[in-house]
């Protein structure tokens, strides 16, 4: 379920990037006036799209209008031709749309390392423009998709002074998932107004709890980037609201990302789990990440997942090689939901391998560490490997 | 092709620790004044058998007399239940052999969580200590295996002074492979005479380049231990015989651990590749580990691997994640084999995906990274990730 958000208006075509017949090009027009934010990744090879439109975020002061988005081909590991193709499909959209090259912002996704061409994006660009309209947010997020298997998109609505602000976003992302920042792409956007360096620090903030706390193979991608976007066509100036509505927002706008990073968990490439871990007890946070992407990454912990094989002598080994300084083995309790299954460094008296069987059975589940160090938390989701893994991963591309 | 070390003699059992008719106990003899060093899991979570070996090497000042290795259950996550267990086994070593407790060390290997029981191995072991005998490597080389599919066994003669000297060796391990110190068993013996002081720090270079190279799923073990023996019953003292016939004894054992090292990689878990990742130009070592490390670990090289897909784009997201401070992606140079496919940050002119086909479908390939940022090198050995990776490791336990 989707709504509109006011300001906003989306335009799907078929370039023909990778395949004929389908859509993969995604033109989203913002109403003038409206603030822009974006997080991108941190691998040292970023796509030139990335880079691109990071130049034009900051040249546009966060006041870009347009975000092209192609699928098929993620303009990556493409050198300085890449990034003249990048440059040339936002010059063909700020030529046809009448604005600054500099208020387009570019963003691929797909295989890396093949060159991408401007010309067949260019072409298709028209058709995109004669789509734009504020209905077609399902249409978009499916077009933005590659291995993933189900389109992500969720809205909220938040009352404010007798009206209604709408938040809506779309991602995609199924593999290549860990977040440092997102290691996908999102889009949402708001029709409250808000100023672009309170919208920052907003969406910072909901990013760090959501799209930077998954992780499906621990592979980040040089593509990554979580866009955000508040057209003010509501008429309510969310900073000017107070307290409440402002909390509101926030509250909104945290469980929508929290949402659309849990979907692409959920469609994991090859996914058969969703997995909380659940770190508690740290000195402080940094140690408990430590811990929770140790286990989240073990391919040992993952297969065992897949399997629904309890197998907490994998957890305690990865616990034991997060690198904590000093870590008191007999102080570690583990627990699968809320069985505890080991206690002062080995199995707990009271647990039964029926207990976990239950536990480890069902689609999603959580497993939970005390460290009684601290008080200090984490979490973050993610998914076991199966043999569909290695099938996508090793049939992608050929 | 083993050779029997003189002061070395090997008996093989079977205990019924997890399965019937199947040799799991082996208990090694060293003759009297054989000087021992090891080096053990980095793990917190250090089984029962790892702790109580490390504290018998100390209290034996590096003079213990007997190695005794099960399989089929690792004795680790087992709390002081599993540390009584490891004491008592070595106390009937003891007393049958009429030996201190602590020239006792024993090792365990199999499923982490279970509880070891000390009665099946003390009524094997009279079975063992009637079947010492030195020509006996071959037969106890199979009998430490769990799910490994192929032993694992090394020797070397070096000569010296008109004299031989022997080094055999042997190791176990296919998954839960990352080194650190070594995630595995191995144990070599030599003839000659060396004393502790100096046989930790020949034992400790060699295994630097060699066990501590290996990775199969970057998951470290709870149960790794690597130890060396030399009886002296050569006659021939290593340190007082030059400089040369040093250096031929250092080569020796630097390439028996290499050979055991990277037969446990050639036998790692659904292994179908053997890849050495060498990393050259780096600023210092640690920059190249890294790199070395994260592409040796990303599950999406991994799968590539498997397909024999030149998908050098995964290889250059791996690079860029590996966290180098200001790396410059235009000077990083890519390789498989002798073929240059990515410089510049992007494919190689000359590359066609046909050379990289080529150097991709042999069961052994180099994977070649230069950062031009220095002189310091390093190389790695790891496996792909293939389907059957998946089914060992979801079964295992089942």
């Amino acid at each position: 379920m989707s709504l509109s958000v006011r300001g906003v208006r989306l335009g799907v075509a078929q370039a023909g990037i990778k395949q004929a017949d389908h859509d993969d090009l995604v033109l989203i027009e913002l109403a003038p006036g409206s603030t822009n934010v974006g997080l991108f990744t941190q691998n040292a090879f970023r796509a030139a799209p990335v880079q691109l439109a990071q130049k034009h975020l900051k040249d546009s002061s966060g006041n870009a209008r347009y975000w092209l988005i192609n699928t098929g081909n993620a303009n990556a590991g493409t050198g300085l031709a890449g990034y003249k193709t990048a440059e040339n499909t936002c010059l063909a959209v700020a030529e046809m749309q009448d604005c600054q090259v500099t208020e387009v912002l570019p963003f691929s996704t797909g295989v890396i390392g093949e060159p991408l061409f401007a010309e067949p994006v260019i072409n298709a660009l028209p058709h995109a423009c004669a789509d734009l309209d504020e209905i077609h947010w399902q249409r978009a997020s499916q077009a933005i998709l590659t291995t993933d298997t189900h389109a992500k998109l969720a809205s909220r609505v938040v009352s404010v002074s007798g009206s209604e602000v709408t938040l809506t976003g779309m991602a995609k992302g199924a593999g290549m998932i860990r977040p440092d920042m997102a290691t996908m792409l999102a889009f949402v956007a708001t029709d409250a107004e808000i100023s672009s360096v309170f919208l920052d620090s907003l969406f910072r903030q909901a990013v760090s709890t959501s799209f930077n706390r998954i992780t499906v193979d621990g592979d980040t991608s040089t593509n990554d980037a979580a866009m955000m976007a508040a057209t003010g066509c509501s008429g309510i100036a969310i900073e000017a609201e107070g307290a409440e509505a402002l909390a509101a927002f926030t509250q909104a706008l945290e469980s929508l990302c929290l949402e659309l990073a849990q979907a692409i968990i959920r469609d994991g490439e090859g996914a058969t789990k969703f997995v909380e871990v659940q770190v508690d007890g740290g000195a402080d946070a940094d140690e408990c990440d430590a811990v929770a992407y140790t286990i989240a990454h073990s391919p040992l912990v993952k297969t065992a997942l897949f399997a629904s094989d309890p197998n907490w002598g994998r957890l305690l080994a990865a616990i034991g090689r997060a690198g904590l300084k000093n870590l008191c083995v007999e102080d570690v309790s583990l627990y699968l939901n809320d069985v505890l299954i080991a206690v002062n460094g080995a199995r707990a008296p009271e647990y039964t391998e029926a207990q976990g069987q239950i536990a480890m059975a069902p689609p999603e589940l959580t497993i939970r560490v005390d460290l009684k160090r601290g008080a200090s938390s984490s979490r973050v989701w993610t998914t076991d490997f199966s043999y569909d893994y290695v099938r996508i991963n090793a049939e992608y591309r050929t």
